[in-house]
């Protein structure tokens, strides 16, 4: 086998790995939500459970990417390509936790009564979870404009968590009893918020490594301006 | 020159420009907290100049790293120096995102007479801002030890958050009034956990680069058990 295409077929197991990891986290984020609507405790322990599978992940990918610095010496697009492939599986990594760290809320929660429907934040789960499966599929596309999209959706995850915020404030101010469940509902939503981050971190890298050039600090400096 | 003697330079400006990154994030974390703890509103503008600053400066320490790996090809221990780099670097920029979040909730607070005394946040705020400077240090000396320390600052951190978490919450339930106030506080507290866990990644990377093992997963683990 020639090295160009040794190269090449490893590259191609490095993305269909980093899909892999996508779609674990994608389902921890769908069960760690489902926990809390369906007040099921088992997928607790499933949430957990996937966590070591996602810290194994991890360590493999970091060290196919540093096999493959070290063996093929990738120049230019495939050496940017590679070392985004890093960054984006420690998003990856991190948006796991971040479904742990609801399902611990979601132990405090589910053993007491339910506060009020869940409407707002079963849709930024939904929307989180399009987020890391769109950012990812656009890495593996090299695809600028999906990229866009998971932005654009980002402002919406955050729209949702101001709301959810007010609404449960209101609930905390009008009924002493509602406030320790209110604020666990709050933090829920704040690590929903910081996986939209890590789509949104993983998107940017996307757009970054297509267009050669680092919108990373234009965007965040435009949303500076908008707040 | 030769091509040896070029990349050391190289490497030593890499190292300088990061210590030079994390010293501006550590001044991001100190003015933040001291606008909340002197309510002094220029502070807020001065952390938002410097995130500009932090800014750049991830934009150009990512572009000597993926110089370095182009044009050198470094092998082993300098390759995992490199992707190392690339990654606190990150790290970093988000850190001093956080000190900007930090200023938002400062600037909601600074509008409302003061809730109660602040003891355990500008503790909080010492201690993170010393685990960046170690963990930065610990990378830069190859100091296994010092990036352990750092691990056990991050202990220390946890607990007041969820000391100032308690308290707060005994705020809430016992006065209505101290609601909005509370929840900005716990806001900041939960800022100043995620700069701990910043740092602490960094000191986990320095423990792999050290060990040549992943300890990362290792440590988590442990802290599952253990909670």
């Amino acid at each position: 086998m020639t090295a160009q295409r040794h190269f090449d077929e490893e590259l191609s197991t490095l993305k269909e790995r980093l899909l892999t990891m996508a779609s674990l986290v994608e389902s921890m984020i769908f069960k760690a939500v489902k926990s809390l609507t369906e007040r099921e405790e088992p997928l607790i322990q499933e949430v957990n459970k996937d966590e070591e599978k996602v810290n194994l992940l991890e360590i493999e990918i970091d060290e196919r990417c540093l096999k493959l610095l070290a063996l093929h010496q990738p120049m230019a697009t495939d050496l940017r390509f590679i070392t985004s492939a890093m960054k984006i599986n420690s998003e990856l990594e991190r948006i796991g936790d971040m479904a742990v760290n609801i399902t611990q809320c979601v132990e405090v929660l589910i053993k007491q009564p339910q506060l009020k429907p869940y409407i707002d934040l079963p849709r930024m789960a939904d929307l989180t979870q399009k987020m890391v499966k769109d950012s990812l599929d656009a890495f593996i596309k090299n695809d600028a404009d999906l990229a866009r999209s998971v932005l654009r959706s980002d402002d919406q995850v955050d729209g949702l968590k101001d709301q959810i915020f007010r609404e449960l404030l209101t609930f905390m101010m009008s009924d002493h009893s509602t406030i320790s469940r209110a604020l666990e509902l709050i933090l829920v939503s704040r690590h929903l918020e910081r996986i939209g981050d890590h789509a949104t971190n993983i998107a940017e890298d996307v757009i970054y490594l297509v267009q050669g050039k680092d919108i990373r600090h234009r965007i965040e400096e435009k949303r500076v301006r908008e707040k």
